[in-house]
């Protein structure tokens, strides 16, 4: 049974999943780049480590909630990281948000060196990973997600074994293309009816009660109402994942005019200078755009 | 108290509407252009009329659910319509999907009449209608709106006053839009897993737990994977309610770049020869244009 649980990168959503699995009763070993992050953690019992070796030699599973996919790299094959300290059999979890081609790749190499890897980005935000309820949309060997899933049921409450290595950071990248589509159109909805003449409050309540109901419409719809747009999920974040998005659909020869339109709306939510609100405030573009506002 | 409940255009979805008023209590006087599909209620205890001006003389209220603007305007206007047979004071309920402009020109002319008019779209598809559990969006003055609520209950679950004349209508055409873009971005995810060698039931089993869940990606994503596209809702009448959303969009010179284009994807639906399937059948084009299937 696992015991031992390593944590590398306990950021802005790192820093509460740390917590839960320590509450959940797993001794913890931490590595952060930025020391302090990690100062809760160690309040909390946790053992803090110089490098991710450190980690690995210490833990019997490891997980990594970083930035991108050299981070990942780093981590896990750099000459501090995971496959230095890890012993045969060892488990690496990566719940990173990063391309597909590269968790599969890394994946490949540590298993060469007798080190299990599972890719298994999240949904949820950090109110998710505050609250236990994370999406965990996972990519590996079965017989390797059964032995941690009590870590991942510490974490969250939709856990799906999507597929083989990579195929957990593929609905991660689905998830990414429908969430910023929901988040367009809920703003051209919502703004339609402002535009008319019509209270955009009742459209939102009549809409989530037939086939236009989604969880978007619902949370990031009445955001857009509030003109709230503390994150939540920041927009410059929702960039980098469609950029994964756009490389991903290109690997395959795919064409997606949807995904690749919605790709340029949050971009262009970027650069206007909303980056670090929440992706939702794409809709303060297309107000600026159209002249309108759903502001209260 | 309603009583006496007039019924024109028992169509698809009219026709198990008017069943659920006469088993809801309600006596019930119909016209049908086509002779057959009044029989099933006329055995239900219905009386047919000649006339839509016939059937506005024996009731207290009026439910028309017909094509379009036009069928509307001929219904409630014409030599025969509501008008030439309403009591002052009498309310007339369109519950077609028609333009909000239409059913604000008719609501007002009507008014002039002494004729209260209510326009009630509804969501939920053929399904909605047989079962009762329609999502009605409603525009009109809340006294009216209060004295036929009782009718709507017999005919829905999600009952909202959206706002004045055609607020209904607008509410409607924003949740086609957005049903519309759920339906692409719900193809274009899974036959990302799919390119990707990923089972896309798994992608969409993941995605229904965190922020990409929508009431598309439930119902017409299994759709999709099933490769049955039975409506459920015809293409062609998706495609007729996206060219009202962009008649819309036009009135109020929006620029909405993303309705536009699922407003083509609709049309290219038709187009292949999908009109008479579910608008759903959207995922067939993006296949081909593709080269993958999601088909089992």
């Amino acid at each position: 049974m696992v015991e031992k649980v390593g944590f590398i990168g306990p950021g802005i959503m790192g820093q509460p999943m740390a917590l839960n699995l320590i509450k959940a009763g797993y001794r913890l070993w931490v590595f952060s780049r930025t020391a302090e992050r990690a100062a809760p953690l160690i309040e909390a019992g946790a053992t803090v480590c110089q490098t991710p070796k450190a980690v690995a030699e210490h833990a019997d599973v490891v997980i990594s909630m970083v930035g991108n996919t050299a981070d990942v790299e780093q981590v896990a094959l750099g000459p501090d990281g995971i496959a230095a300290g890890a012993s045969t059999g060892e488990v690496y979890i990566d719940m990173s948000t990063i391309s597909a081609s590269g968790a599969r790749g890394i994946a490949k190499r540590l298993g060469e060196l007798g080190i299990h890897m599972l890719d298994a980005p999240v949904s949820g935000g950090d109110i998710g990973a505050i609250q236990g309820t994370l999406s965990i949309m996972v990519g590996g060997k079965p017989q390797v997600f059964e032995r941690v899933k009590p870590l991942f049921e510490a974490l969250g409450t939709n856990i799906v074994l999507v597929g083989d290595h990579g195929a957990g950071q593929i609905a991660k990248t689905c998830n990414q293309i429908v969430a910023a589509a929901h988040i367009a159109v809920t703003a051209e909805a919502l703004l339609l009816a402002k535009a008319a003449g019509v209270d955009p409050h009742n459209v939102r309540k009549a809409l989530l009660g037939g086939f236009a109901a989604s969880k978007v419409l619902d949370v990031h719809g009445q955001r857009m109402l509030d003109h709230n747009f503390q994150p939540g999920f920041k927009a410059v974040l929702h960039k980098k994942d469609m950029g994964i998005a756009l490389d991903t659909i290109h690997d395959y020869s795919l064409k997606f005019p949807l995904a690749e339109l919605v790709a340029r709306s949050i971009n262009d939510t970027v650069e206007a200078g909303f980056g670090d609100l929440d992706s939702s405030a794409m809709a303060q573009v297309f107000e600026e755009r159209n002249g309108i506002t759903l502001a209260p």
